[in-house]
């Protein structure tokens, strides 16, 4: 480079001095949104101490976090005064090669700055409607881009979804969530779809705006419901635990299939926009819900069990802080994989966390068990609550909102149709296979479960990721104030509901831990009916998942030297560790039975990190103890028969 | 709004689609880039573990982080396809208003887009230069926005080197410490900006570049002495505890010196280019350095005392996972509070992290005390290794890099006597004092001193924040290496070190916890010289807050109503609580001597989480032990005169 003028450097000069400057206003309106929207999370964690310590309960923290918001919501949008960037209007004449284009992602500009003729680097921003002209920076107020949520906000409350999971009650009812997390998405999906579509062909003007495919896409939205505050006041009044296993695994699992569905419904839509044929565009969106389904699970469970086989075969263990790491990055990284080869890290982070709290938490030291618990229900915490604070300040400070009642009451009854179309039809399906093990879904389990469709984080994700065209403006406004609508009613009426359906409550959350105890010394078990895993394939894999696969990621028992035979036998020794070894000697010395399925004891209850709580006995346990002591093991008819009978 | 027509649908939704696959790219390498830091990350955990394993000392972890990153940026730099966007150039004919002002932050474009015109937002980016324009896209691969460094990764780091603080080492040595870090980092400021600023001279082509303000801002950037890699070594080998203290305190708060003196230099500069004169454009800076120094030290102990105050007053600690959140919240607000009012959240972040170790932790349930302790230790240690990786990966990746030989090799002759024209005469300084107490700081132990200057994050950090002119990129690159070097060489060398200058190590880091079990036993106390703290305002200090502030911020005695007397009584028992009235008559039981200065016990150490490792009292405790038997009470003259002595 050669030297410049002094010109030139003087440009250089007063560019660097506005640079620094534009970095100062920028820097300090940044700090005060994340301010603001740290304040709202103190506020809101102060009221929600006051409330339990007041026994009140008419509102749950999220309510009471998208309440806050929408005050300071319209504090930001009336109150404060906008900042005014410097605008310059240009305009390029008619271009062939333009014309036929879509905007360039870059402009430069080539313009006299300080009476010299420099280029400088602009980047495409968005489209101006008629009315953005007039407020085109207000969408600077107080909002992130959407990305974080996808990427930060989202990943640790799956995560945590997956790992504090009580697998037990889960895999109990796996049929019925499967059923109703697969089929019942797709039912609401497409009944919502419907629903709006027809409606929405009453107004001319919303008949111009949105088509089929943006109703279905709308449907998959709100197909999505929210676990996080219907669990939250399941945990906190202690609701049996089968129906709390059924609306746990059907909201999980259905925030992953709305966002496979939501994919696949895109895939169909640009399918059939490239002129294919409708079967082919609706093979194409299977083949797309399938692969991106199965290929976001093979990367959840595959990264889980590499972590497992890294905790097992290194002694990082010696060093929790290096092990606790080791965990949390890898656990993020699946997120990542799956997004990087265009999958769904949602998806597979909820099975990594599956795969990490079966695997890989009972091969972690006694401190790297504490952290890793500690550090995720914290991190889900905030997440939670950050998301339902970003919601209500939205509602006011979003700028891409277009409010159309007709759509908006459209899609509540459209809601409610698919929801009442989607529980009771599959439940009366499941009960056919249910009934015969005693253990049938009642009435008024159904309308509870159709009752905690509330909508919430996912379906708030979801709409705002794309707002560019005046139909997902139009969704994404509707999906706001439907989440907000059943945030507020259904998660507030949720105690009520569950009085007057006389669902027991205040039911023992640990009491595998007790039957053990019980068990223990007095020998007692299977005095009550034993209870089979319905489904052959769930009970073949548990078969595996017992023999080969936790004693090749953990150093539980029963010894792959024990299980495989034949040529396989070198392989199974070099997979078996010293510390298995002796420590299977000492777990064949405290159980006569086979050792089972493990569950790390965790309710998911906001008030205590998951396990840490009042019982806390997965942590404070002497180093010495062995890893089964830590943690409960799980009922299987085959020891555990004594399991707490299904309810309904 | 209108309804559209046909046409302005169909634009709508191409719009829509290519905003779809625009945030679709753009998401999938942003997961890419993401993915390969953590990918990064857990190599780097891996291998210090191995290291660590088969006691390889060679280099350390952070050194192995530069180099793995320098590693994969040439394969960034010079492996992968770059994406190519669509770019438009545009020129702006010579309008008058124009021509005398900078860029605008916005262009407005309108446009023909599919044969129809149309208005599109476009954000200022850069001004490119001659070299630029072939590679306008060059800084997207795998660089994030300088302001998650200052936003995101610093804060924790800093935060946790004061919450960790070994707070009786820091305040026996605070004399030296203050010396070193406010004079220490003036005068290196100072000596590096005029030799780099003498040197330059004798470039013709620096000389155009590179004014004397912009080299002291160099000296400022550089100045700032990084404690992450030297103390982890220290701990690592448990380095004498004042030694340790000295490298501790120096480079921790030269840090925030570092950032507040280059403010006060930027506003230096803008006074004299306003035309100002020298004087007053001096005062201008000394002024804005006491302003933003104390209004940053005032913000972080006012939140960090109002967490105490939160902490004890109300009864959220029945609720751990609440009181956690408010903690982190609370932290992080003090950075963003600080920032927000244009004040330094790093210095604010640094007093707030020790007055919540001081006074906050005291109040916290057992839980919330491990979880707080684990979770920064856990983000410290992740920001930490993160910085280092993308130094390295940096050096390839960033396009605003101009390397030039002569400064490179001025900041570098610079860094070593601006050093040593710090450490030799103020060691020698500080020994006057010293010297009366018999602790003098040897020859030896200011070689090691000097030795321990190692440039790192924040270096970088500053360094990275600005690189719009040419002399900012100058500056940016030079740091770069400066960093890699000190990090490398001397990190790798700090052992050898330390053995040359016969630097006694292994030596016990908990000295008190054991005195103080030998004084229960045997009841001797004050049998080696008692050591005092040297300076009256610190005595002054200590008998105020053992009287009054702890007792009002924490469950400590002696109790208010012991220490006020009239009018104030009321007041005093107002702010009692029930819990300090019973604690109070527990502790006194168990010490007939004063409750003094508590520490937590933390060592700064990478293997544990400060505390939660071999020793792990402090979370192991049971709930039922009373504050005082947790923490290890710290060496006063009064009850624990045996500490241990000060050995230079």
């Amino acid at each position: 480079m050669s030297s410049k003028s002094s010109k030139e450097t003087s440009i250089d000069k007063s560019i660097e001095t506005s640079q620094e400057s534009r970095v100062q206003i920028n820097h300090v309106s940044d700090s005060m949104t994340l301010l603001l929207y740290l304040g709202l999370l103190i506020v809101t964690i102060l009221t929600v101490w006051l409330f339990k310590h007041r026994r009140f309960r008419f509102i749950h923290e999220t309510g009471l976090a998208i309440l806050y918001g929408l005050i300071v919501g319209v504090i930001i949008r009336y109150g404060s005064p906008s900042y005014q960037p410097s605008i310059t209007m240009i305009s390029i004449e008619d271009s062939p090669e333009q014309s036929n284009k879509l905007p360039p992602e870059k402009v430069l500009v080539n313009m006299s700055v300080l009476n010299e003729s420099q280029i400088y680097e602009y980047d495409y921003k968005r489209r101006l409607y008629g009315n953005d002209i007039n407020a085109p920076i207000l969408d600077e107020k107080a909002t992130f881009n959407p990305e974080v949520f996808f990427n930060f906000i989202l990943p640790p409350i799956i995560f945590f979804a997956g790992f504090s999971m009580k697998r037990k009650h889960f895999f109990r009812n796996i049929g019925s969530i499967l059923m109703l997390a697969f089929l019942g998405t797709t039912i609401s999906c497409f009944v919502i779809g419907g629903v709006t579509f027809g409606i929405s062909r009453a107004s001319a003007r919303l008949a111009s705006i949105v088509s089929l495919s943006e109703c279905l896409l709308f449907g998959a939205f709100i197909s999505a419901t929210d676990p996080v505050t219907i669990l939250a006041i399941f945990s906190d009044l202690r609701v049996e635990p089968d129906l709390y296993a059924l609306v746990f695994g059907e909201s999980v699992l259905n925030d992953a299939v709305a966002i496979v569905l939501s994919e696949s419904i895109e895939t169909y839509g640009s399918a059939a926009a490239a002129g294919e044929t409708a079967a082919i565009s609706v093979l194409k969106a299977i083949g797309s819900f399938a692969g991106v389904f199965l290929g976001a699970i093979g990367i959840g469970c595959l990264l889980g069990c590499l972590t497992a086989l890294i905790t097992k075969f290194t002694q990082v263990r010696e060093h929790p802080l290096l092990e606790t790491s080791l965990f949390v990055l890898m656990s993020y990284s699946t997120f990542l994989a799956a997004e990087a080869v265009k999958s769904t890290g949602i998806v597979a982070v909820l099975f990594c966390g599956i795969c990490q709290a079966h695997y890989t938490y009972n091969n972690l030291s006694d401190e790297s068990k504490a952290t890793t618990m500690s550090f995720f229900g914290l991190l889900n915490f905030l997440a939670e609550n950050f998301t339902f604070v970003y919601i209500g300040v939205s509602v006011f400070t979003y700028s891409s909102h277009l409010w159309d009642p007709v759509f908006i009451v459209a899609g509540f009854l459209a809601m409610i149709i698919g929801r009442v179309l989607c529980v009771y039809p599959l439940c009366s399906l499941a009960n056919i296979g249910r009934r015969r093990s005693g253990c049938a879904i009642g009435l008024t389990r159904m309308h509870v479960l159709a009752f905690s469709g509330l909508r919430g984080a996912m379906a708030f994700a979801l709409a705002i990721r794309n707002t560019s065209s005046d139909a997902r403006k139009i969704i994404f406004s509707t999906t706001l104030i439907l989440v907000m609508i059943t945030v507020l009613v259904c998660g507030g009426l949720t105690t009520q509901m569950l009085q007057w359906m006389h669902i027991e409550v205040g039911v023992d959350e640990e009491p595998n831990r007790q039957r053990l105890d019980r068990q223990d010394s007095t020998g007692e078990a299977a005095s009550q009916p034993s209870l089979r895993d319905r489904s052959c394939i769930a009970l073949g894999w548990r078969k595996i998942d017992k023999n080969f696969v936790k004693p090749l990621l953990t150093n539980a028992r029963p010894l792959l030297t024990e299980t495989c035979s034949g040529c396989c036998l070198p392989l199974a020794r070099l997979l078996t560790t010293t510390e298995q070894l002796t420590q299977a000697a000492v777990q064949r010395d405290l159980y006569s039975g086979g050792q089972e399925d493990t569950d790390v004891i965790v309710p998911p209850d906001s008030d205590s990190f998951a396990g840490l709580g009042e019982g806390g006995q997965v942590n404070k346990a002497g180093p010495a103890a062995p890893a089964s002591l830590q943690v409960a093991t799980t009922g299987d008819a085959d020891n555990n028969g004594a399991a707490s009978p299904v309810l309904f």
